[in-house]
C-alpha cells in the first residue's frame, strides 16, 4: 500500500471578503483557514482515504492547531508536525484584485516553518512513506529544499516514486543554489505536473509537443499539464490524453491546482487509468474552486462521483 | 520645546467581529489596523500637535506601510523607523470573548521589531528628543530593553524626563533581568502611570496611599493610576486628585490605555495643572474607546474640547 509525503509549509489564509488591490486599509477579512500548498495537497490525499504525512513546522497557537486538527480530521498523518512552543504559524493575507489577480502579505520565512529540519523521528516518517510529491512554493528557504532532497533521494532509493508540481514564484527561480536543487528534483520525478507555461520551465523546446517528449527523454514517466477551468492534458511516451475540465461557478480558486495534483496523484499510484486519474483529478479541482478557503473545497471520493455523475461524465 | 520619544512594538491589529473564544475556526475579522502600545501611545501625541518619534521596525509590507502611513499622517516622526527589507511586521490577532476578555495570537518576536537595535541615525534621534516615554509592553526581547534603556540614560542624563507605563504581561516579570530591568526604569522615572493593581508591581506597601507614598518617596515626582472607565486619581507630594472618566458607549477599549497615557504626558509636559492634564486624558481615554481600532480613536484637542464641552466638564 502506497503512502504519500510531502514537505513544506503551513499556513493560515486570510482574505478578504471584498476585491480591491491589498492592505493598506482596515477591510473586512475572514479567516483564519487552514493553508499553504503542501498541506492543501496532503488534505486532499487524505480526503480520498489515502495513507499520507506531511513533515513540517506550526506555533503553539490557535492558527497551528487549525491546522492539525483539520489534517488530522482529514486523515492525514500529522506526526512530522514539529510544534514549536515559541514559534509562530506562517500566515498569508490574500485579497483578490478586481482583475483577479492576487495581493499577498506573506509570513513564511520567519515563521514556524520558515526552517525545516529533519529528526530521527522524521527520516523514520520519511522511510515509512512510498511516494514523495515535491511542491515548489515549499523551495523557499535552504533548510526546506534539502530536507525535500533528502527525502526525494531516501524514498526514490527505496524504490519508491516522486511527483513534483513547480508551483514556482518566479523570485524563487533566482535564490542561490534553486536551479540546481530543481534539476535534481527533476532528475527523480516520476509524474511531473506543471500548469501552462511552466512546462517549459525546464525544457528547450518552445511548443508543448517538444517540450513534453524533451522531458519525457529525460526519464519523466508522465507528464499532466494542468489548464485550470480549460481541464488538464495527460501525456506518456505511448498516450496523449485530454480532458475538458467542468462547469463550475468559481468563488476562491485557491488551492484548487494542490486539490487537482493531490487526486491526481492518488489515483495513479492506485493503478487507475490516465482517463480515469484526470477525471477525478478535473473534479476535485473544479470542486475546489467553489468553497471559499482554500482547503474548505478538498473532496471525498464519493463527493467527486456525485459532480462526474451530476455533470453526466461517468 | 518637548520632543517625545518611545521604543517598541508597531503591529498589525486584526480584530474578531463577533465574540468568542479565540481562532480555531475562520470567523469575520477586520483589519489590518495600525497598532503596538507604543505606536498607539505615539500617535496620540502627534495627533495632540506635541512634537514626538518612535524607535522600531516593520516589514517591507502593506501592514509595515499601514503605520507608517498613519503615524506620518498624524505627525509623528518615523524617521526612527527601520523598514527590513525581508521583514514581516509585527501583528495580533484579537478577538473579544463572551465576558468581555480577549484572546490574542501574536506575531511579535519573530517579526521586523522582534530586534530593536540602535544605530548612530537612532542615537541621533534619542538624543534629539527631552522625555521618554517607556511602554510596559515593548520590554519584549533584550535588544529592545537594551534599547529603552539606552534612550532612558541618554535622555534623563541630558535633563530630560521619563514616564513609564507598567502594562506588563504577567510572564513578561518573569524573564531573566527583567526585574532589575524594570527597577532600573523606575529609578529614572518622573511620571508613573500605572493601571490599578500594577501600583503595587514595585510598593511593599499594600494600601493605595502607602505604595503611592513609598513610590514617591522613591523619586518619582507624579503618579497617574489608570482606573479605565472610572476615571483616573493623580498624586504628587503635595496633592491628590481624582476625577471621575467620561460616559461614553464602550465599542473597543483596546488602545483607552494607551491615549491617556499620551495626553497625561503631553499636557504634563507643557505646563497643564494635574486638574487639566487628567481632565483631558480622561477625555482621550474615552473617545478611544469608542471606535472599533486601537488607534482608531486617537483624538485631536479640539475633539478632546468638543467632549469635555459636551459633558458639561469644561
Amino acid at each position: 500500500m502506497s503512502k504519500i509525503l510531502t514537505i513544506g509549509e503551513i499556513l493560515v489564509e486570510i482574505i478578504a471578503t471584498n476585491r480591491g488591490n491589498g492592505f493598506r486599509e482596515a477591510v473586512p477579512l475572514i479567516g483564519p483557514f487552514p493553508s499553504g500548498a503542501p498541506a492543501i495537497f496532503i488534505d486532499q490525499v487524505g480526503k480520498l482515504g489515502q495513507d499520507c504525512a506531511i513533515i513540517s513546522r506550526v506555533g503553539d497557537d490557535d492558527f497551528g492547531w487549525v491546522n492539525i486538527d483539520r489534517l488530522t480530521a482529514d486523515g492525514v498523518d500529522v506526526s512530522g508536525i514539529d510544534v514549536v512552543p515559541q514559534g509562530t504559524t506562517g500566515s498569508a493575507f490574500v485579497r483578490y484584485r478586481q482583475d483577479g489577480s492576487r495581493a499577498f502579505v506573506f509570513n513564511i520565512r520567519h515563521s514556524a516553518c520558515g526552517v525545516i529540519d529533519l529528526s530521527d523521528k522524521m527520516l523514520a516518517l520519511i522511510d515509512s512513506c512510498t511516494h514523495m510529491h515535491v511542491m515548489g512554493t515549499a523551495l523557499y528557504a535552504p533548510s526546506v529544499v534539502a530536507s525535500i532532497l533528502t527525502a526525494v533521494e531516501r524514498i526514490k532509493g527505496a524504490g519508491g516514486t516522486v511527483s513534483f508540481d513547480p508551483n514556482l514564484r518566479p523570485e524563487i527561480l533566482d535564490s542561490p543554489g534553486m536551479r540546481e536543487a530543481l534539476q535534481t528534483v527533476l532528475s527523480k520525478t516520476d509524474l511531473f505536473m506543471p500548469s501552462g507555461e511552466e512546462l517549459f520551465l525546464f525544457a528547450e523546446a518552445k511548443t508543448e509537443a517538444d517540450a513534453v517528449a524533451e522531458l519525457l527523454a529525460k526519464g519523466i514517466k508522465a507528464i499532466v499539464v494542468k489548464r485550470g477551468a480549460k481541464g488538464a492534458t495527460y501525456f506518456d511516451s505511448k498516450t496523449t490524453l485530454s480532458l475538458d475540465g467542468f462547469e463550475v461557478e468559481e468563488v476562491d480558486p485557491t488551492g484548487a491546482g494542490d486539490c487537482f495534483g493531490a487526486t491526481f496523484v492518488t489515483f495513479w499510484l492506485r493503478g487507475a487509468s490516465p482517463a480515469d486519474a484526470l477525471l477525478y483529478a478535473n473534479a476535485s479541482g473544479a470542486r475546489a474552486v467553489t468553497r471559499a478557503g482554500p482547503m474548505e473545497g478538498a473532496s471525498t471520493k464519493a463527493e467527486l462521483d456525485s459532480l462526474i455523475k451530476l455533470q453526466g461524465k461517468a
